[in-house]
Order: C-alpha cells, then structure tokens, then sequence
C-alpha cells in the first residue's frame, strides 16, 4: 500500500475568498504513483473550509455572499450576539470571528475521491476549493493519497 | 488490499427528491468481499448532494423543504440575487441554480462507513441519501470500497 | 494493513450540546499500531453530529445556538411546520426532532485525519466534536482507523 501525505501552503488575500485547489490535488494523485485507491484533503483551521462545487467565478461569489447570509461576521442588530466575540485571554485579543467559524462547519472543511487508473475521479464540472473566511493568512490544507501502484 | 469502484445511476423525476441508495451502498459491499474496510460514496454532480438522516418520507420532505428555506431557489425579491443566474458563455445559457448549488453544499455530497465482517456498519436509523437539487436528471454516484477480504 | 474499528459510547447530559471526543480519536490511534494512515469518525445517530472546529467553550455555544436559529426544534410560528412533527406509527409516539435532523445535516456527521508518525494529524486549533441536538442520550461514536504499521 502506497500512503502519502502533503501539505500545500495557500495565501490568501482577501477576507472572503474561494481558491481552487483542483490541480493541486491532482499533482498529488499523480506524483503518489496510486493507481488504484483514494485522495482525501482537509483544511487545517477552524475558520476556513474546503468544499467541492462548480468553478465559475459568479458562483464562487454566491458561495461566499451566501455563507455571510448563514452565518453573519457580524449579527444583525438587536437580533443576537456571539460568545466567542469576547477578550480570550489565551489569544491575548478579543474574539472577532465566531462567525468564520460557522461558515467552516456549514460549508465543510474536507472532501475525498476515488482515485482510478492513476486520475483523481471527479465529476465534470466537480472543482476543489480552498474557502477563505477569514483572510489575508498563510494557510495549510493536508492531501493525502492512499492506494496500490501500478 | 482490494479496491473496488462503482458508478450507480440515479434517475431523478422531480426538480427536488431524495433517493434512498442505502440498498445499492450495501450491495457494492456485499460485491466487493471486502470484510474489513471502508465504503465511501459520493455525488460527481455539484447541484445535488449525498447525505445521511433517517428514512421516513415525512422527514424527507422538511429536508427538501428546510434547504430550499435556506437557499432559495429564487431570492426574496429585493433582498439579494444571486450572480451565477447570468448569461452564461460556456452552457450557452443562464444561469439559473445558484440556489442547487448552495443546497449541495450546505446538505453535503458524501459519506463514508466503516465495513465491519463484510457488512456496512450504520446505526439502526442512517440511510445513505443521493439528494436532487436540480432535476429531473440522470446522476452518477460513486462508490468505492476499500480493504481486506474475508 | 491494519485496519480497526471501535465504538465509543457517549452520554449527553442536555438537549443540545457539544462534547470534545478529540482525546478519544486520538487514543484509539495511538492504540491501533497505525503509523500511517487515516482515521475516520462518525455519529451513528441522525439527530445528532459529528464535527471539527476550535475547542473554547464559549464558541461551542455559539455553534448550538446558532444552528438553532438555523434548523430551530420549533418553527416560527405561522411561517412554516414540519412534516415530521407528526405521529410516527413505527415509533409510537409524536416525531419531534426535525429541526435536529436537520441540525445534524447542516453541521455534519462525520470527518477523517491522516495519520502521521503514528499520531492524528490536526491542525493547532482543530478539535473533533460530538454534537447532541436531542439529548440527554446514550451515543455512539464509530472511530476507524486504516493504515500501516510502523
């Protein structure tokens, strides 16, 4: 069994921002040497996601108007209010992004494909993208191949 | 280690349904003689999804209906749009199910569970679900099974 | 390949709560021999969930309030019901919980981490939760753990 593990680094630079990740992951299937198995990636902070959908740039807009829609930064007034918007004293800071946070559960932080003959088995209009909710940052998303060669 | 792919096609006869593929997970299992593994599905579409709850048809329907509360097909007027529903070059179309978008990922596009002595191991009320958001199409799902045999 | 599976059981004291199950995740690693791999979780029950986000107390009362207001157990009056909310002859009594379902779907039921040097690979902040919606109960958490030793 072939296991592989990457971590790829993704800056972003906007608070709100999708990054396609696609070719990354398939760099991984292809440099992995599975021919039969699986790829699995993960973000690996709790206020970003990693979800699968169409990649078109006015999508990728509604994705992200949409999740501030679900899941405000900022509640509407009067409506309620956050805990985690406090001083935390082990940040040293006050908390600002609760709702960062509730996007990444709402729009998931991880997603998988088989791999076949060597190739990430995707739908075709299937891309992966790295959600910013919380940006500029430098980020970490985890790629991991498991499998047998050819 | 055995590795064992399946597309099962789904047809879909409503713009919004839930079908219930549990039999058809079970039964890539059952195929594959996998007795200790992994069973892993997916949708390769990105306006529906793939998801687990309970398998009564009143439920099914809040499902189908709570999404919709959420991502709307069409916004409350005046509040919002959405910018995928344009002219769009590449389908030779408008664009018109930003909304399915949103549902897939908000209702998520796979799962997996473990195979324990050959058989799917799910609680006694998880059924595997493939979700139209945008139907009626005919979809492909995925499954892949991965492990030991018996 | 080693491939394990355990059950964890875990009580819930309050309708809606989040309890941390990161230590257990990691436990059922550590005891598996993996070195590298994968581990997966998932709740075995469809009211409630299975995710991952930073571990503060007053965050994970934001995450249950907040899908709450997205998935409320009672609907705003007047604006909507559910079908679920009816007698259920298979059960014997009144369904209740469909805002927990739907609780459940929104937030998740499952994730997964490679393993690395033999230890879950997460990030700095990254805690694995199981999520009651419909609680105080007895739960089941399936940890799994594929991979090779060292």
């Amino acid at each position: 069994m072939i296991i592989k593990l990457e971590r790829i680094e993704v800056q972003s630079r906007r608070d709100l921002e999708m990054i396609d990740i696609t070719n990354e992951v398939d760099r991984v299937v292809t440099a992995s040497g599975v021919r039969d198995g699986v790829v699995m990636a993960m973000t690996t902070h709790t206020s970003s996601g990693l979800l699968v959908t169409e990649g078109v740039e006015c999508l990728e807009r509604d994705v992200l108007a949409h999740l501030e829609r679900l899941a405000p930064k900022d509640p509407p007034r009067g409506e309620y209010s956050y805990w985690h918007n406090r001083y935390l004293d082990y940040d040293g800071r006050l908390g600002f992004n609760a709702g960062d946070h509730l996007k990444s559960i709402l729009g998931g932080t991880q997603c998988f494909f088989p791999i076949e003959n060597g190739r990430t088995m995707r739908g075709g209009r299937q891309r992966v993208y790295f959600v910013e909710y919380d940006g500029p940052l430098a980020r970490t998303v985890a790629i991991q191949v498991l499998g047998e060669g050819g």
